[in-house]
Parts: C-alpha cells; sequence; structure tokens
C-alpha cells in the first residue's frame, strides 16, 4: 500500500516575530489537508526576555550556551508563549492543533551534550531514534496536528534546548519508516542563493557536490549551514522530498510549483 | 460494566513553589496505578515574573486581572516552564506524562469572562460541556497521563486564564460520564479546619449544611471559599468522592486512610 503523504514543516524566527506573517502563514499551513507537523523555532523574544532579566546571553556557533536560568527562559517562551498562541490561532482556523515538548509523551528523547572545548550546558541533540514514532502516529491518526517547539527531555527529569532545524529533520527521517515525507524548511529567503544578494541566483536544486563546491567557495553564509546539514540527513535517511523554500511561498510549493530549493544527494 | 477508576488531582502554588516537596508529591502520584490526571498552580512564579517585568499586577477577588502582557506571563510561566517541568520529572519516574493546555486538541474551551463591574481581562470561566472528553478518553487509553496547566483558549484564538481549581472541577465532572472520578485538592493545610489555628479542628464530611454554618460564623478564610465551591459544584455533578487534603498525604489517601476534608451533599 502506497504511504500516506505527510508534512513535516519548520518555521523560525522571522515569521514568528511577525504577527501579520505568521498568521498569513499559519492560514496556509492549516489549509493543508494531508498529514502535517509543524515545528517551530523561538525568534528574538527569547533573547529579548533573557535581556529584561539581565540575564547575559552567549552564543557559540549559533547554538545558545544553555545555563538553567537560560533553560528557564527559552522553555517560557518557546514551550509556553509560542508555542501555545500558535497552537491557539490553528485551533481558531478549525485545525486541530496540539502542542508538545519532546518531554510529552516522551515524544522527543535527547541526550545531553556531552562537554568538550565549550560546555553548552542544557543543549540537547537528536537523531531519528529519538522519536516516540508509535505514539506520533497515534496521534496522527486521531487527526490531531502536533506543534512541537524544540524543547526536549532526557528522560532523566531535564529539559533540554535543541535546534530546532535538527528536530524537524529528525522528525521527519523517523516517520519516513510509515509515511511519505515532504519536509520543507521555510524561512526569509527564497532558498539557497549562489550570491546572496542576488535572488535571481537561486539555486533550484543542491546535490551534496554543488554544496560542497559552494561551500568551498564561501558562497554559503554562517546561518544556512546547519540547515542544509540537517536537510541533506534527512534526504540521506528516506525522507522522500526535503526543500528549503520561502515562509511566503508555501502555497505555491503545496501547489506543486516547485519554490526554493529542492535537496537532491 | 463497572467504571474504571480516575483521579483528578489538583496542587497548588505551596506545591510549585517547593522543589523539593513538589518531587516527593510527585513520586507518590507516580506511582498511582489508576488512570490518574494532574491540573496545576502556578504559584508565586508569575508574580515574581511580572514584577521582575516592571508589569503591575492586579488582584480582585482572588483573580488575576489578566491583560495582554500578564497573560503572556501565565502562559509562560504556566503553560511552559511548570508544566514542562513536571511532565520531565514524571517522565523520569516512568510515568508518561503529557502536558497540555486546555488550547491543546481543543481539550478545554473556555469562555472570555463577561465584563460587569471589573474587566479582569484575558480570564477564562469552564463549565463541564468545555471539556473534549472524546480525545481525553483516547489518551487515557494510550496510558498517557495529562498534566494541566489552567492556561484555556476560546477557540476565537485567545488563550484565556483560567481558575486551576475550576478546571479541576469541570475534568472530574465531565469524565465522571465514563469514569468513576475522585477528586482530590491537594494543598497546605490538612483539610476544612473548623479553626484555622488549631488542626485538630479538621472537618472529616462537610455537607451543604455544614458549610453554610461555618461561612456565616466566618469560619472560613477567603482562599478556601473558590476551592470549595468547585469542590461542591464537582460532587454535585456526579463526582464520586471529592476530598480536600494535604498534599504531604496523598499516599495514606490513596491507601484509604480517608484523609483530609470529604466533601457530601
Amino acid at each position: 500500500m502506497d504511504k500516506q503523504k505527510l508534512y513535516v514543516i519548520k518555521i523560525g524566527g522571522s515569521l514568528i516575530d511577525n504577527e501579520k506573517d505568521l498568521m498569513n502563514f499559519l492560514e496556509e499551513f492549516a489549509s493543508i489537508k494531508a498529514l502535517k507537523i509543524l515545528v517551530h523555532g523561538g525568534g528574538k523574544l527569547a533573547s529579548d526576555l533573557a535581556e529584561k532579566l539581565n540575564i547575559p546571553q552567549q552564543m557559540t556557533d549559533g547554538r545558545r550556551v544553555t545555563d538553567q536560568k537560560t533553560l528557564d527562559v527559552v522553555t517560557m517562551v518557546y514551550a509556553g508563549k509560542v508555542n501555545k498562541n500558535i497552537v491557539a490561532k490553528l485551533q481558531n482556523l478549525n485545525c486541530n492543533a496540539i502542542g508538545f515538548s519532546g518531554a510529552d509523551g516522551n515524544l522527543i528523547k535527547a541526550e545531553k551534550r556531552v562537554v568538550s572545548n565549550i560546555d553548552y550546558g542544557f543543549v540537547g541533540d537528536v537523531v531519528s531514534k529519538s522519536v516516540n514514532v508509535d505514539l506520533l502516529q497515534k496521534f496522527l491518526e486521531l487527526q490531531l496536528v502536533p506543534v512541537f517547539s524544540a524543547i526536549t527531555h532526557n528522560k532523566k527529569g531535564n529539559l533540554l534546548n535543541t535546534n530546532a532545524d535538527s528536530v524537524a529533520s529528525v522528525l521527519a527521517q523517523a516517520l519516513s519508516q510509515n509515511y511519505d515525507v515532504e519536509l520543507l524548511y521555510c524561512f526569509d529567503k527564497d532558498g539557497v542563493l549562489e550570491n546572496v544578494e542576488n535572488p535571481d541566483s537561486l539555486v533550484k536544486n543542491l546535490n551534496s557536490k554543488k554544496y560542497e563546491q559552494l561551500r568551498s567557495e564561501n558562497k554559503l553564509n554562517e546561518g544556512i549551514l546547519p540547515k542544509l546539514k540537517n536537510a541533506f540527513t534527512a534526504k540521506e535517511n528516506n525522507v522522500n522530498k526535503v526543500v528549503l523554500l520561502n515562509e511566503t511561498k508555501l502555497q505555491n510549493q503545496l501547489n506543486h510549483q516547485n519554490e526554493g530549493t529542492e535537496i537532491d544527494i
């Protein structure tokens, strides 16, 4: 029997920080007839709250070093304010959204990152076997629409701050066992650009050879590298389709207009 | 066929504010073999955070007047920090907890309180038909242990700040259709005391006549009145057993030692 189609869609800070853009996106998301899962980042809200509370923030290689106070901040913002507001808005759009952290139902169990040169604190790393596929499948069968913040746990009582791109990638990988998964990374660019100043330089199909070429030519900015790493890992692990696209063009993508950059291997 | 036993257990601020007491309680809660649901308040954390963020707080008749900024604070604290930490701790105790606000899966739909003399802002009121019993039952059948914060929604896109005692009461009422429900209000007193200074003055059984008598004699402090109102409403609406008891004595209650004050009608 053909596998059922499932979209795993990741949205980031640029949408979360803009109420109107977020609403437009959620309307398009709610209209998807196929099974779907949303994964969201947190935007600037966590940094803003940390600043107001005088909790110094340290970013290393694009990751937030997460001490106990910072963990409280990201849990409040990502799993609290952002997650529950997205769920309430989707419910208003008659989309039966249900908000999760990885701790809920033990849906995503992470490993606390091992201290090497840097102690990232309460930062979690996830792989595809981190995902509780059986339970997620039951929720999808109940026509629920999971909405994940990137807060996970280690099943030893600790919450962990996890990269939202990685969460989307491992969910897509794990669910590819049972579903025909399309993983969409929605962000504020049209996709991977050969020249970040020139929107016409969009790379429609990116394979690993082209990726290595662009990287060696320093044409990829730091922000997109972890996203691409997660995108390739997904594609290499049986996710049917992986695309990076502009968050304002979800509808076109759903209508098979092939927006953005599709990952090939 | 006999209905299955289900505990609906409410805990409040005195536990949330004390890490060690909370852990002791959660260990006892996790050990309950029967079906169970936990409902938690938020303790002083929300007021503390509001103070740090310079958001003035106004309490009227024991309810927090909830403007948009205050709604963000209680959502972050109750649905974020408190809820997800309880879930992570229960997961560590091999209890398959899953944290919810009322918006998640449309589990509890509230009505925004109508403005009369006072505009409470984003405060929600709930009744037993607010509860999505079908979905909750499916979760219980999956051996999940729902953990509710008292944030609900109006299905029009707004989150609402709701009284946790009321949430516990309406959950117990609604689920009494399908389960043999025991509703336990755990707090920092031994139960209803005729003389609040004297722990030996515990009222073992409180019926509405005795309740009216104690109230007319001004023997009930303001804090316990809303709890008792919710407790009587539950008992009057088919909840099998309703008890107010000390949060340190859950284990005794589970062993049928009849702790606290049982509500009669």
